[in-house]
């Protein structure tokens, strides 16, 4: 007999709930998006819809229908009720049997979650204190995928330093984004972020941070940056959906510019939410 | 109201069961092992505990007590009665709502499961064919951990090319090892397989199959090869727990030897399956 246990719990495994046998906790072989709603509208979902099309593209999970999700998306949120949600999905290649090949017939699971999102003021006002972790992550960082254990154990010593995320720098020295985040450095009028390779997610904040910057008039820098180079930025600050854009004041226990957020950064978050009404 | 969904159906999150909130789904935040019996014993059973305890603490679970791993491992054996089985278990960080960050009072979950080995027979007697495929996993693959999406992918890849099994290689142009195995080269007297560094697993197959190399008088050289070289060797094998060793007579395409399993690698396995006895 075949037999799967759960803590101390043995069960057939014929009788195993599918749940148990995704795909998804074996492998992390899915891909996610994170969507949020400000004052009850979602914002730019059809942008996360076109990257989580890709992220499924990128892995060979095939047969998803993206209309089918936005109706999910949209059905859940409307179920919630909440105002300022966080909507996070996920789509993993389903369940079987642990094997890497895959059966091609298989049917995806998906699952998803709204929830509150927690005030961000106190971020905005004060800013947040960052550090550094060396980027263990894997080759294929443009895909949104399930394997997320390098980005956790760097957010966990960010956490352990009283740092509220992790920036990652590559093994050549270069900063290539935050755990959970893009990241960016404003020197004078000038805005600077690594440019979207395959060991960058293409954030989608990332791209309206820096529509936000043309507008406000800043030069764009698409070019990577040293740790070096960003603790002595004028202002930094880090972009991810359910935040936005929030000031960055201390990097590695480097204070920048007067510890406070900067001139830009604030004009920028101002910038960024006139998008999203 | 915070609301999950999965496929079309609405639940409200407090309804969620615990393991939708699986840690190890939402960022494979979980070690596992894979050990087999041989004619109704386990084989290396503690060898296995042991990495399973250096792969808990290398990504920071704590409080998991090894004794009763080894004791549910044994009980799960028994009631399953296979002879020739295959042991998966993985231990997550446990289960709440998704925060990269983590609660130290999470409690851990475990799942395993027994199933019967197919027969290696022909892979052992005709040997199988290999391709290579970049090595995109992450910098630690020294830890025996869920994210697992590289090696799947790379071992689709092998399989839509009729191959058994994808061989890693690292943007240096050196072999890490296979998808899912150890690799190993025979050149005359000489067995090569690549040293223990942050980008192999220390594979426990791996050990006994120098153990063996050594046993059967090979001079043991642990230095990364490259494709070139690997396709010019006299032998080819790989070494995994659930197959032990398994002759590569195919690399890229290349035939290795005649082109049927080597005499060396032979031996190995009959020298290895003295060990299981």
């Amino acid at each position: 007999m075949q037999v799967a246990m759960i803590e101390d719990k043995i069960v057939p495994v014929d009788e195993l709930e599918p749940v148990y046998l995704d795909r998804g906790i074996y492998f992390g072989d899915g891909v996610y998006e994170v969507v949020r709603s400000y004052n009850g509208k979602i914002f730019a979902l059809e942008e996360h819809l076109q990257r989580f099309a890709n992220s499924l593209a990128a892995i060979k999970i095939a047969g998803v229908n993206i209309d089918q999700i936005r109706g999910r998306v949209r059905k859940a949120f409307e179920a919630a009720g909440i105002s300022n949600a966080r909507i996070y999905f996920h789509i993993t290649r389903g369940s079987a049997p642990r094997d890497h090949n895959w059966d091609t017939n298989l049917q995806p699971n998906f699952f998803l979650t709204v929830t509150e999102l927690p005030s961000d003021a106190e971020e905005k006002n004060k800013g947040i204190a960052v550090s550094t972790h060396p980027d263990w992550r894997w080759k294929r960082c443009d895909i949104k995928s399930l394997n997320l254990l390098a980005n956790v154990l760097a957010r966990h010593d960010a956490a352990q330093k009283d740092c509220a995320e992790a920036i990652l720098v590559n093994e050549a020295g270069f900063i290539t984004e935050g755990a959970g985040s893009a990241f960016f450095a404003i020197f004078g009028r000038t805005l600077q972020t690594a440019p979207l390779t395959a060991n960058i997610l293409p954030s989608i904040t990332r791209k309206f941070a820096i529509e936000a910057g043309k507008n406000i008039g800043l030069e764009i820098i698409e070019k990577s940056l040293t740790p070096q180079q960003a603790s002595r930025s004028d202002e930094l600050f880090i972009a991810v959906t359910t935040k936005d854009i929030v000031p960055v004041v201390k990097f590695d226990g480097k204070v920048i510019g007067d510890g406070k957020p900067g001139k830009h950064t604030k004009l920028l978050i101002q910038e960024l939410r006139s998008f999203t009404v």
